[in-house]
């Protein structure tokens, strides 16, 4: 007997299949009886008129874990427009009691906190575990880009020797009666390895000891790091940064179209170039459009932010947009000044959907600059003595970006907090499970 | 001008091109000066009888960042077959000083330590940065065919509230006042996600603060961890990891020949089915070819497992030997024990080249065999809280591996040890680079 998924019913029709899975619902109406059976990648429905079939599920609740073998027969009234018939059922693992959530509502019916307190179940419900599949998808299309272009992968530590990118929020871990820290970002490694391969990336875990409790940031989450050698400066990041976005969103389309269909996701306007606009013009802008003065002021408010992206949406149809030239006050050490205007940077945030997805810019590569830049900033030069090594045997303008994997899926969703596209979400409340 | 790759130059033949790169070698010899540049991707020569040409490198040393254009000529005598001529150089990045470590010399000459005092300028030299192309290459592989076959990559955190897995030799971290501490494997998250998607695997990093100073280990690696659901037992997971592991070899024979050559690899034999040893019968051969008695010990050492990687490739001609039923005594609580043998597990270690390279086998999957293999393990159920209720809400027989991604270049190229294979290690002596 051969085992399918459930998305694969359509391609068996009049055959003798097997499905596993859990039990989703069950519709005991007397006369007939509809079985819903979930696997990891779908539902489907099976149908008998025979009490004897059902049997063994008395008794039991749903999330049982079943196994049903049937013949396949087209039913457009059943869900995916196929349906078994002429069943026979048996029970792999039983559940007895009722599951807290409700996993086969159309929507999970219960508040962030009570889902994500039951999260090991919760992501069964099928519009949670979409989300998981996006995130996945979305790290699947930016690594098939990024090969492409030339980029090797890499994994660099996350225990690191010293709070070195800014000094503070970082956790502290107990190294062997030494102190560790945990890294913020692959910054330093990721530029060192383009002395090596000159294009790199990692995809991993950061972390940010930041003591806020906003729904768009958490202290754990997954960054997609990206960086490059021989630029010319930031635009050439953001050319690439722009062909690749454009990449993963074809790709979404092309391959998940059951989940951007199930979470109702309306896909982001994103042109061949992107828009942008210099910190200083967009401080402008606000002001002119909506009265507020903030210029002069060294960043943007997240209400600023928004006000940007609908303008990138009214007058360039555009979900995204860059902001360029930010304050270098506001951008850490390693940032290259914009050599016409030095109080300004070659760097960008990337907003999306009036929320930054990206930051990202133009580094210094020389060391004499790292050294200048180190002084000004009032920073040892000590934490930094590999990274400096780097710097000291030749590195080419170089640039790069990170991109929030969690930030990028509850925008493009939708969703009103970032917790609910972070597979378990780790803040000053929760650290479990 | 077409700006190309070193490893492009073939293409071009006849062409003018522009190349950049690190200065290499310089060798002016008087009459001829031959310029060797080194990009990310390999070495070319460019070509000159002009001094004036390479008058911008007088003073400059190696490792300084150059673009050369020149006309593409094949030459028999140079490396790939290609080289430049009619140059013109120019200087990107000045070097002044001289590097520490050779990198131009067909191996590094230096000690380990000081390779990994100055990894982030090591890793530039040819023979090394091949390493991490193959752990990029063998990462692509293994994802490709997992994604193949229906699995669901994952992300899960790596701050855990609690010391779980083995209760022993896990990293404290100040949380927010509170503790927490560095995940040693996503075992538990992995589990509960096959409730989800039914296949998932995870590409990330470990971290064990085990106070060991061996060659095999280091205190944060990169592991591999797959686990899928719906299994007969643990040769069901057995199976796969075979055809994974074949797979992946397949694909480094295809894409990276230019690492396997540089590196002097000796591809593994890999036959369809590896050969599979139950420990009681290994610890007997053990005993019977080498006169060493450790039938009843709970594991087997080291120089055990050399033995058996020598036997299975005499008498089976592989590389790779199955190591099943480990004593439960030896395997965590949520091992599977073999049904027939329940002092033994439904587990299995994989022996590549007479080293462990993979751990694997069959968990539990019913809620009462958890409440009572914590019982026996003398485990509070509280820090289990979670994972035990995807256990109570239905989970099918399910198991998986981790593969320590390090170590398997490791073996692959006969590297005597494991940090060699290691962006950046760390272990009690090495928090940095």
């Amino acid at each position: 007997m051969l085992k399918i998924r459930t998305t694969q019913l359509g391609e068996h029709i009049g055959e003798r299949v097997r499905l596993s899975g859990w039990l989703h619902q069950l519709r005991a109406l007397g006369k007939i009886d509809f079985v819903i059976l979930r696997d990891g990648y779908g539902v489907a429905q099976a149908v008998t008129q025979d009490a004897n079939v059902i049997a063994p599920l008395h008794g039991l609740q749903n999330e049982t874990v079943i196994a049903i073998e049937g013949t396949v027969i087209a039913e457009a009234q059943a869900p995916g427009g196929v349906e078994l018939r002429d069943i026979a059922l048996n029970v792999v693992t039983a559940v007895t009691e009722t599951i807290p959530l409700s996993i086969n509502k159309p929507f999970v019916e219960a508040s962030l906190d009570s889902f994500l307190d039951h999260a090991p179940i919760g992501w069964r419900h099928p519009r949670r575990r979409a989300l998981i599949r996006l995130s996945s998808a979305i790290m699947a299309a930016l690594r098939e880009f990024l090969n492409g272009e030339g980029f090797t992968e890499i994994q660099s530590p996350k225990l690191v020797a010293s709070a070195t990118e800014s000094g503070a929020n970082v956790f502290a871990v107990d190294y062997f009666g030494k102190k560790a820290y945990l890294a913020q970002s692959p910054q330093f490694y990721k530029q060192m390895m383009v002395g090596v391969f000159e294009r790199v990336f990692e995809i991993g875990p950061v972390f940010r000891a930041e003591p806020h409790d906003t729904t768009r940031h958490v202290n754990e989450y997954v960054s997609m790091d990206v960086e490059l050698g021989f630029i010319e400066n930031h635009f050439t990041v953001m050319a690439l940064l722009t062909r690749l976005i454009r990449q993963i969103l074809v790709r979404l389309s092309e391959r998940n179209a059951t989940e951007l269909t199930l979470l109702d996701v309306k896909m982001p306007t994103a042109p061949e170039t992107f828009p942008h606009i210099h910190f200083r013009d967009a401080q402008q802008l606000i002001f002119e459009m909506h009265g507020e003065d903030c210029r002069g002021e060294p960043d943007l408010a997240p209400q600023h932010e928004r006000w940007l992206g609908a303008w990138a949406r009214e007058t360039h149809d555009s979900d995204f947009l860059f902001v360029t030239g930010y304050p270098m006050s506001k951008r850490p050490f390693y940032t290259h000044p914009d050599p016409a205007n030095p109080g300004f940077s070659n760097s960008f945030d990337l907003l999306f959907r009036g929320t930054e997805l990206v930051t990202g810019g133009q580094r210094l590569h020389l060391y004499a600059d790292y050294i200048a830049a180190l002084a000004r900033a009032k920073l040892s030069t000590e934490p930094f003595e590999y990274y400096l090594e780097a710097m000291k045997f030749g590195m080419p303008p170089h640039g790069g970006f990170a991109i929030g994997l969690e930030r990028f899926v509850m925008q493009l969703c939708g969703l009103s907090n970032l917790r609910e596209a972070t597979l378990f979400p780790r803040d000053q409340k929760r650290l479990a499970p």
